[in-house]
């Protein structure tokens, strides 16, 4: 398997996803070694839940996966690139796009954009 | 000042740090309370380091500071995405342009592109 430093942050490191074809930054989450053997044998974006203490493979709740285009290791190898394709077009739980849809204006943060799913609609099932 | 959840990474929040014009993701950081907030009110990319203990402003020694163009908060407040314009070209300790010129190929990790400075003429002085 290719190595990845998961010393610096306690069996972890952080992994940022981007959507392959827009540059956009969707997310950020956190693999342990697992996940990221599961991310390069499957194809499918796997991450490890602090919250849950557990495997996540992103999407197996919702059906939005995320199919792997391209990794990218960083120069300490401590942190990845993920450039996916995201199923379903939104990465964040709340149904926006990309996670990061809060933006920073004159000292106070303000939404920006829609949801493009309703989370209660997604995750009732 | 703008409310970051510092906790669950004890004190810090990791920073995406996004080339503003192309899109390009150039690093990751972290940034502590002082880091965001020096952020914010001089404009100019302020991390933790993790590994000197200290404030960073990046690019003081090299000059390559990033001057900071948006900033955007993601769902739970625990990650921040800034988009910069990076001064000298390069963001990366190395001398290239991003810190991710590792692509993971057929099972290995390959270099691309080349380095934009060379270290030992940046950081001699």
């Amino acid at each position: 398997m290719i190595h990845l430093n998961f010393d610096k942050m306690g069996g972890l490191v952080p992994a940022i996803v981007q959507e392959y074809e827009s540059g956009d930054v969707l997310m950020l989450a956190f693999m342990n070694p697992d996940a990221w053997e599961a991310t390069l044998n499957t194809g499918e974006a796997t991450y490890y839940s602090r919250a849950r203490k557990t495997l996540w493979v992103k999407g197996k709740t919702s059906g939005n996966i995320q199919i792997v285009k391209e990794i990218w290791v960083d120069c300490d190898d401590d942190t990845v690139l993920l450039k996916i394709e995201q199923v379903g077009g939104a990465a964040c739980h709340t149904g926006y796009k990309s996670c990061f849809f809060k933006k920073v204006e004159e000292g106070s943060v303000k939404v920006v954009g829609k949801p493009i799913f309703d989370p209660e609609e997604v995750y009732r099932k």
